[in-house]
This record gives structure tokens, C-alpha cells and sequence, in this order.
């Protein structure tokens, strides 16, 4: 075995960037600053290669954290080519496109008394149901804009929400024509929406119907990356689309806070997805653990600075 | 405040039965050896009240794990009245139902290796590719039978899958007539099974063809309890089908790794549930947070010995 | 790379002993029920070796948890040669030994409340103030039994308790001749109770003059064995004291919660500390990562089982 | 219960300073991001404040992983008053100190090639034995310096050798004559170097003469804070030191990768300190969750940043 570069101890100095800060980790080197350093480095190569297709998977409560705004900047900057998202995330992308927020809480508190109070809780943030009553009024409005008797994919569904609202995921993937696929849409406020409207209307969403399109974008694509924020649907359904092609992904980051041991997917390392095939054998792939709501926002702000200059 | 009992320190005989050593962390009561017990209890009382519908999530790569064995034989002693479960779970079942096995490994080997040997890893699992060349005719063969033209929701489309086989979770479910939901079954090998199914035949899966159905258990039950082994889609997507109707969940138990504080519903406590009225406000509710493969067959076999003696 | 036996699911009995169950998840073998099933052979064999010398390290917040009990057994069953735990499980146990109670609380509650109503909290369990007034009480007395101007080793202080003691871990451990070590003893309430009495008093704690003995143990031992139940000092204290040797630890059990790729030497597999030569390039050794209120216990009572039968 | 701020959604700005990330963060306010930001507001004050006496606990493998370089600068720039460290971090330090390196390695390698190799493994760092060659006759000359016969504690031990080193962590505090306290100092290879020494010569290493002195210092401060890196000893020591005075701490911060729910100190939440009085009833505290080697230096970052601007 052999000794790799000397770790660096890692100097902050007042007034450093955030790519200088990422910087300084990857000359540590160590654990998961040294991670994310490397993930910083992959990310770069994965955005400035213009032959590679970027697929995204965004699992966890990212919008309500306050993620979204990199999600929908990543898409607007064309950082992103393929978005697979849980059903939750999209519909907390519609309430703040549709001028509703998600406020500020406290994890430590009464359910009970918040269940009174009419307040959602995601963790330490709170939603008012007023927001709910709001979100109803849109997507009802925006279901019945479709033709009766018509058959969808999900993906086409979102892409026709998408493209009634101006800011946001949903507003953004629709203006650049990025794909967005979300295979569990009924397990969403999305999907139980669509449940009342399909009472009295007759559209159909076919399950499968997506299938063909996302496999092609991955036979037509001549390298591949996946970005994926959490585990869940979006990782496995990201990765398997390869599956069906002669090759893997070339190039993987994967942010989680779960941990392999258990056997889930979620939490599983990118190197068990080679032995599937699904990341070719000799794909670069950096796993870095921890809350996605510090490390993807330290990891955009140091890409966008490297890709961009500081004054970009 | 008030304290409770005293904390008794744990006494292990050899011989004890698992139900004996579950009632030996009840009296210590501390952390989730305590919490482990108090859910016992409250699972006790779950199968105990024949007013209660029990909905049962399956998530994680649980079946590789050993663990499709319990779950089917929960259903087949009626312990499970709704299934809901991710496509990955499925497509193992259906591997171990048509005689393929998945065999012990090392999560410390090389995927490299592994996938020039032609075997799938999942943590310490292995599972050689020709059990997927076995799982293709058997699949292709089962969505043969199904009349063209037709349009099915999943569950009647794993219900049609579980009545051609004879063991394991889809066959107890479709013998007993306990549906199954698998809101995306697209994200697995089913699913890819059927896109190369659906390349030359027009059969139509409907998204949301399941959900009247599924809300209307909900309308109907008096009362309704939850057993959530992981999180993801099947967490979700049981408390959810709730939301609908005037009540929550009566009780509820998480089996679960994840933590709550990175705001990702799969760690989200089952207080936070509460606030958002997917249980009711006087629901009881316990979480133990570890590896399903050890709480999972310790609290099944501690729940079958109170319900049906030392000799059942 | 080849496939080991097939994964059995398990399958439970109403009325299975702990050891039945043990041997169901080891013909299962995957993930953390897998490890502790293969922990579970491999403590047997441990225990059932004459020329093996056993250490074993408490850390956490176990006596409070409720398993104190499980350690002084197995020193009263001649299964532990030489313990090392951290200072605050020995306080709860002197706790425990004098009559007073922990008591079970919830995690849930106001700590400034619990300020209030002079109850000290450990995640769910809580201990009244009124505990700590009868341990200054015998712990002074016990400190004042010591001549003046004695040298001791923090080992020799731990033996002078335990002796006055009827019950607990440093009872049985002074009954047995078993040597309980306690690097960081100031680091606790007897730490704090004998900077009371130091304040008067003129004894020497030498916080080296434990090394000569236990390294002493380390060269006599013919094989060395390591049961680690947490991280923290008593894991290293253990490691480490083998690294003055030829040798390392023949084999090694560990029962964790905390998690690898942070660097910490708590979550760190055993591999690592084959690195440092800790334990013996062909040692055994087996991670089980959990809460050691659920794992212990189980790995207890099917240990015991096995040695003893189901009527010892 | 009442809503906070709204959550802003992070925009990052190519070039964008890490104090102004955290800032963004802040006004995201969730999850762990939004705890960090608050843990800088927190910590901002704490320096900010004259009255404020700043003990800082150091555990985990922090200086092999790089962040031993933050910690020296806090103490050169006058913002720790009193460390508690592992006896591995000063370890450590020593051997960068004395112009040995740490390298990067990988986690995934084999353990008994690097034996072979004689290379310590810490995670994905890499140390070669060569190193504690060097360490072992740095710290013989520096023990053979000390006076046969003297009693020391353990701080003036670690005195000694800072006083004897030019860069790093023991030296800085030396220089500055910031108190460096080890309760465990004999878990650690400091220890076993002394164990070597103390069989040819007659030095005692007292082990509670350190706590007067640390007692005083809590009895003397009028405001006194806790930023503690990781738990173990370290937290404890700290926490602990508080109860023998009529108050608690009045802020701390809590960087740590551990969970509350498995019971253990390490993991714990500082309201749980509140109970024991070791945080005065009103004190603030924030928990960061994560790995400290991205948390820590993105937190130094932005409070240098905003003590002394970005031209500091």
C-alpha cells in the first residue's frame, strides 16, 4: 500500500470563499470534508463535459429546507438534463411557486397542539393547512385544463404543471424542457389531488408510459452522470435506468445521511451499485455523508465558483 | 415531572424464550430495548382488536435479508390487512417464490470483481445474474396471460403475479386476498420486466387506478393501525391514504435506522404525523430506531408467543 | 468471488428460545442480524477457550439502561477477566448498589422542568437529585476508609468500593478478583466526590500505576479476546494495551451504534485496528452495529443458552 | 404555536464568502443548515463577549483528519480559554508538530496489507510507523527532562511537552498559557511512551490534581461557554466541571455525527444537560449534527469572517 499526499491542516481565514473553503478540505483530504472536496472535483468534470447527460435525483424534504432555489438554479444554469424527484418534493415546489412559504419552526414542540393550531410539521419547519387550501385551488384549476379522455405519463403531467408556474423546479424544468419523472406521483399531496379530480374526470395517467422516453435518453447518451441528493426512488430508479444499456453510469456523487449496514438502497455505497452494472467498472463516484441542507449548498457554491470565476 | 417505574436491570436466563427476554427490556425500559418492548405491546394489541384494519409497510431491501418470511407469515396467521411495499421487495419475493436463492457474501469484496462474475451485491447479500434470466421468463410469461386491451391498477397487476405463485409475500397476499400496493412499481425490476413487456403489447397500468380503493379501506375502518418496517414510499404513502378522511392512524409502529433530524420523512418521528393529522391525537405511537433485521424477528417472535402461547 | 450458503428467511415461533432465534438469523446471515448471529458463535467460542483472556468495555450509558445487570452476571459467571468501563457507568452502578433506583421517564419532556423538580435526565430514563445525596454520603465514607497518604491506582480505589459493596459490577468484580480499570475516573461523579474528599484528605491517585499490571495481563495471556460494548476510552484502553505485545487480539466483538466514515476510533471497524496491529492479522472479529440495549441482551441470553443448555 | 421567519430558498453566488453562505443558510433556518447558522450566531457572541470564559472539548480523530490547524489558530487568536482533548488528538499533534505527517489513504483497502506495511489506518488516513519512531524519542528526551521525584498533573505534563514544540495545538496553548486538560491522557500513545519511561524513573502523574485547578476556573468565571467538538471525555469533563458551582453554562455548542436515542453521553442533546444543571436553566445551545470536518471549518470560516471582516 502507498501513502497518498500529506494531509494538509486545514487554515480558515476571514473572508475565504466557499470554493477556497472546499479547497482547503480537499488538501486535507480526510473523512467527509475530504469527500465532498472529491465530489466537488467529479461535479466539475461532470459540467463541463458537454457529451455527458446529467441525471438529478432529489429525495428527503428538500424544498421545505430551502434547498429547491439550487435545484431550480442548477436547471436554469442547464447543470441538469434528467430530474427524478419524490412526489413531496414537486409539491412543495408548487405551494412556493404559487407565493405560499414554509416558516421556520421548532422540532422540540406539541404535535398535538400544532395539529390545533392547523400547522404542518416537517422536522424544525412548519407549513400552515392555509397553504393546502391554496394548493387545491391550483392544481384543480390545472388538472382541468386537460382535454378529457387524454392519456398522460407522469412526466407529461408535471411538465403541463410546470409550465403554469413562473419560479421554481417545476416553472424552470418546463422552460428548458428538462425532463422531470417522478415514478410514486400518487404518493404525494400531488397524487391525492389528482385522486379528487379523477372522481369526475376521465384522465388517464399510465404508470409505464414514461419508460420508453427515459430509457432512450440513456441508449442515446454517450457518457452519463448521476447527482443524487438522498436515496429513495430517485437513486434506484436513476441508476436502473442503465441497467437496459450496454453500459453504467460513468461518473456518480451521491449525498446521504444514511448508512450502508442496514442493506437499503438509501444508504447503499456507490461501489455495490457496480457489481449490478449500473455504474460502468471503471466510473469515478464519491459518497458524501451527512444533511444535504450544508453539504449541497457548500458543494453548488464551490462548483458555480470554479465553473463561473468569483465574479461570475 | 414524575418518575415511572424503576428501571429493573436486565436478567438473561439460558432458555428464556424471546417473549420472556422482550418483557425483560420492558422492565428496564430504557432507550430502544424499552422502546422495542413497549411496541410489542402495542402490537398486541394491534392483532388483538378485530375492529382494527393493519396496514403493514415493507421497506428496505428486507427480503434479501431474510426477513419475506415473517412478512408472509404475518399475512398468512391474518396479522396483515394491507401491504404496501417497494417494487424491490417484490422482485426479490418473486425471485425466492419461483426457487432461486439470494446467498450469503461480504460487503468488504471487490464490485469490480463481482460484476465480472456475474453477481448483484446488496450490503453483504449476493445474488448471482441468472436468477434475473430465470425471473424474465417467469415474469414475461405471467404478463402474457393478461387479455390484451386490459387496464389494470398495480395491485391488480401484482395480485395477477402472486396467484401464479405458491410461496413467499405476493402468493400469501393473493391467497388471502390481502392487497398489495407498490405506488412505484416502475422503480424495479418488475418494472422493467414490463416496459420490455409493454414494447409489443398494449396493456395500460393506471397510476392511480389503486387509490378508490385504497381510501376507501380507509373510510371503512373503524379503527386503523400502521406498521412501518423502513420508510420511503411505503411510509408515506400508508399515512397518507389517511389524510382523506376525518381521522388518523389509532396506532402506529416504525421500525427504522434512518434519524430524524435531516427533515427526511423516512427518520421523521411519528409525532411529527400528528401535526399533520395522519394520526389521531390520542394515537399511540412508537418508534425503534435500529436494524429490522434483528427488532423485526425479535418483536415477531415475542407477539406470536403472547398471542398463541409457548406452544402454538 | 463466490456465493456462500443461501440467505434462509427466517422464519419465528411462537415460544423460541433467544437461541432458536439467534440461529435463525444466522442461517439468514445478512446485515446486523447476520453479524450478531456470527458474534453470537464467535463469544461461544471466547468464552468456551481455558487459555483465553477475556476483556470487555462498557461504555455508554448502559448501568442506567438497565444493563448492569448483564455485566456483573457474566463476571459472576467467570466470563469476564478484566474490565474496563468508563467512570459514569460505575457511578450509576454504586447507584444501583446502595438501594437507590433509576427510573423510566421520556425523552420527551421539559428539562428545564425536570431542573426544576431535581431530576436528572438520560435520554428517557431519569435519576431524582436524591441519589446523589446517598452516594456523596458512601462515597465519602468509603474514600475515608483509606489510610492517609496512600498511593493508589485508579484499579486499587475501584477494588476498595466494589468491596464495600453487596450488589452490582464492582461487587462482583471485587468478589472475583476481576480488575475493573477506569482511565478517566476524574471524569465522573466519583471523580467529583473525590476532589471533595482530596480537598482534606492526603492519597495519591497514580493515574499510571494501572499500566505495569495491565500490560502485564496483555504478555501473559496466551489469547487475548475483546468483547467492546461502545467506543470511548474503554475501547482504546483495550486495543491499545495489546499494542506493547508480539501479539494482537486473537478475536473481537464489538456492539456499536455509531458509524465509520466519521473517523472517530468509536465507530471504527475492527479492520482498522488490524491496521495498528491491535488485533492479530488472522483474528476474528465481528461489528454489530445497534443499540446495545437490544443487542446485548439477545447475544446474552443465546450465549449463555448455548454453554448452559435451556435448563442451566 | 406560532410560526417563525419564512424558510428563503439558498441561492449561492459564484464567489460568494462562507460567511455568506452561512448567512444563507440561516435564512433557510432548517435542519442542520439551519442549525449551523445559528450555531455561528451563538458563537459569535461567545466571543464577543469579555466576561465569557470558552472551554472547547476536542475528541474524534480531528487532528489526523486536518482540523487540528483550526483548532491551534482559535488558540493563537485568543478564542479558547480551556481545552479538554482526547489523548489521541495530542498525539497527533505532536507527531505533526514534530515534522511527521499524516497521509491520505483510503478506507477501503486491505488492513493486514497496510500491517505489512507498517501503516496505522484512521479511516481514509494513513500513518506509517516511521512516525511514532520519532514521537517515541521526542517524548523520552521530553519525560527525561522532568525532575526525578516530581508530582505532576496531567495538565502540567502537557505543558511541559507544549512547551517543547513550536507549532500545533500543544504548543499554541503553551505559548499562550491556555490549561490543556487529558483526564484519560493514559488511553493514548502519550500514555504508553509514559508507561515506557515511568518503569525506569520516579515521576507521579497525579490524576485528580487537575481538577482544583478547572473547579476554579468554573467558580471564578462569571459567564462561562462550551463549544464542544465531538462527546466522549472530553464533553463530559466540560459539562461535569460546571456542577459544583451554583450555575450551569450560559451557552454551548455541539458539533457530533452521534444520535440521542442510543442513550450515550457522546449523542445526547445539550436540553439534556439542562436537567442536570450543567446548562443554566435560561442558557442558549445548538446542536450541529454532521461530520465535524465539514461543520467545523465552514464555522470558523464565517466567525473569523465576521469578527474581524473579510479583509481580516
Amino acid at each position: 500500500m502507498e501513502c497518498g499526499e500529506p494531509v494538509r491542516q486545514v487554515e480558515v481565514r476571514p473572508g475565504m470563499t466557499a470554493g477556497a473553503l472546499v479547497d482547503a478540505l480537499g488538501r486535507a483530504g480526510a473523512y467527509n470534508g475530504g469527500a465532498l472536496a472529491r465530489a466537488v472535483d467529479l461535479w466539475q468534470e461532470m459540467l463541463s463535459d458537454p457529451g455527458m447527460v446529467r441525471f438529478f435525483g432529489l429525495a428527503g424534504a428538500m424544498v421545505p429546507g430551502g434547498m429547491g432555489g439550487i435545484v431550480s438554479d442548477l436547471i436554469g444554469r442547464g447543470h441538469i438534463d434528467v430530474l427524478v424527484s419524490t412526489g413531496a418534493n414537486l409539491t412543495h415546489d408548487v405551494i412556493e411557486a404559487i407565493g405560499c412559504c414554509h416558516y421556520r419552526g421548532t422540532a422540540g414542540c406539541s404535535d398535538a397542539e400544532l395539529r390545533r393550531d392547523e400547522i404542518n410539521r416537517i422536522y424544525d419547519v412548519f407549513l400552515p393547512n392555509a397553504a393546502f387550501v391554496r394548493f387545491e385551488e391550483f392544481m384543480q384549476e390545472a388538472f382541468s385544463a386537460i382535454p378529457e379522455g387524454s392519456v398522460l405519463s407522469i412526466q407529461e403531467l408535471l411538465h403541463h404543471i410546470g409550465s403554469r408556474l413562473e419560479t421554481g423546479i417545476l416553472a424552470a424544468a418546463a422552460a428548458r424542457g428538462v425532463p422531470v419523472y417522478c415514478p410514486a406521483i400518487q404518493d404525494s399531496m400531488i397524487g391525492l389531488q389528482y385522486w379528487l379530480f379523477a372522481q369526475t374526470h376521465r384522465v388517464t395517467i399510465d404508470a409505464f408510459r414514461d419508460m420508453p422516453h427515459l430509457l432512450d435518453c440513456c441508449f442515446d447518451a454517450r457518457r452519463a452522470g448521476a447527482f443524487l441528493v438522498g436515496g429513495g426512488v430517485p437513486k434506484n430508479f436513476i441508476l436502473q435506468a442503465m441497467l437496459m444499456t450496454e453500459n453504467g453510469f460513468d461518473c456518480a456523487i451521491q449525498l446521504t445521511g444514511d448508512r450502508p449496514d442496514l442493506g437499503g438502497l438509501s444508504g447503499a455505497t456507490l461501489d455495490e451499485a457496480r457489481s449490478w452494472g449500473k455504474l460502468a467498472e471503471g466510473a469515478r463516484a464519491v459518497t458524501v455523508y451527512g444533511d444535504a441542507t450544508i453539504t449541497l449548498p457548500l458543494m453548488a457554491a464551490a462548483v458555480l465558483e470554479r465553473m463561473e470565476g468569483r465574479h461570475g
